[in-house]
């Protein structure tokens, strides 16, 4: 079984990458938001969960799950019996034993027993900022965010991601050592990276 | 054009990787040494040097001219006049317009009008102690340096790093998003690596 983990600065595009990485591989796909309304619903019907996995096919539940269950997101209760139950499920996930893609949770970290390709994906801040106003174009106008609610959003997100993972790890969010791979999406297209860190990590994985 | 620059941690195997990936690629390859030589050659016979560059042909000149100029270096007066011409240097190479590999000196920054492919090695600490350690056993014995004494030595090196590229950027060393690609050699075979690395820097040049 071989799985990539994907961390990434907000705005970075690396959910999108690591989207992307998946159908090119042919592989599971996790992302945030499935795995923590899998941990929702672990909470409310243990059983289903389990039920849920053996079918794979996650690809294209994200949509549906995250409109089914975001409520439950931002019920504070609720956010930390999930914290505490998506690391079982991500070890739920593993050992399925599939090949997969992780997108966040620190899946690099809980996982790391399993040896996964470890990737960061980054861009430096004008290009994230170039790559969210891009998405905010695509939303209604009337809860469309300006520049600065953006960046103020991107600072945010940033400074609690990095606040988990040096809670989980002693370590600094993006420090390279960390990860296996420390990928820059400005000056790429998504669909070369996603050829280009395909080959990168079926070599990694090789060796 | 195509100019890739390799930044790293002390011990990363940086250097190794980028001579690799000169090699495979047929690129022309600059390395710390060769530069800071060519720049303290240029400080004694200004003409020397771009006759030299014209030439070419500099991956097999490394030792021959490391062991020559050496000492140069270690006169402070000329290595603050090294400090200075070595920026002309790395003009004048990436004027020859022959697609190269450069190491070190910040050439990423110096260069950056030039949009090299820009390359950060590293590795955990552990990592990179164990790479030093295998070099140390290939001296003789009496020159050889302890664990501790190469810990020292490598921490020294990249604050003294970390501190030039301050002064440069601004920015931390070793900051993903300043590099396009931060690759952690750890768990790598470097010949494999070397081909891998190769095929992505290829793709990003035609993207």
């Amino acid at each position: 079984m071989r799985i990539i983990t994907i961390s990434r600065q907000f705005g970075s595009g690396g959910r999108e990458l690591g989207k992307r990485l998946a159908e090119r591989l042919g592989w599971d796909y996790y992302d945030r938001e499935i795995i923590d309304t899998l941990a929702a619903e672990q909470g409310l019907e243990p059983d289903y969960v389990k039920k849920t996995l053996a079918n794979h096919g996650w690809q294209n539940m994200q949509l549906t799950y995250r409109n089914s269950f975001s409520h439950l997101l931002y019920d504070p209760g609720m956010s930390t019996q999930i914290r505490i139950r998506e690391r079982e499920i991500l070890r739920e996930i593993a050992a399925l034993g599939n090949d997969c893609v992780i997108i966040g949770r620190d899946a690099d970290v809980i996982l790391e027993d399993f040896h996964p390709f470890r990737v960061f994906v980054c861009a430096d801040t004008e290009a994230r900022l170039r790559r969210c106003m891009k998405h905010e174009l695509r939303r209604p106008e009337p809860e469309r965010l300006s520049e600065r609610q953006v960046l103020r959003n991107m600072k945010r997100i940033d400074r609690n991601r990095a606040h988990t993972r040096e809670i989980l790890t002693g370590r600094v969010h993006g420090d390279g050592s960390r990860f296996d791979l420390t990928v820059n999406t400005a000056g790429w297209d998504i669909k070369k990276l996603t050829g280009a860190l395909a080959d990168f990590a079926l070599q990694w994985f090789e060796g």
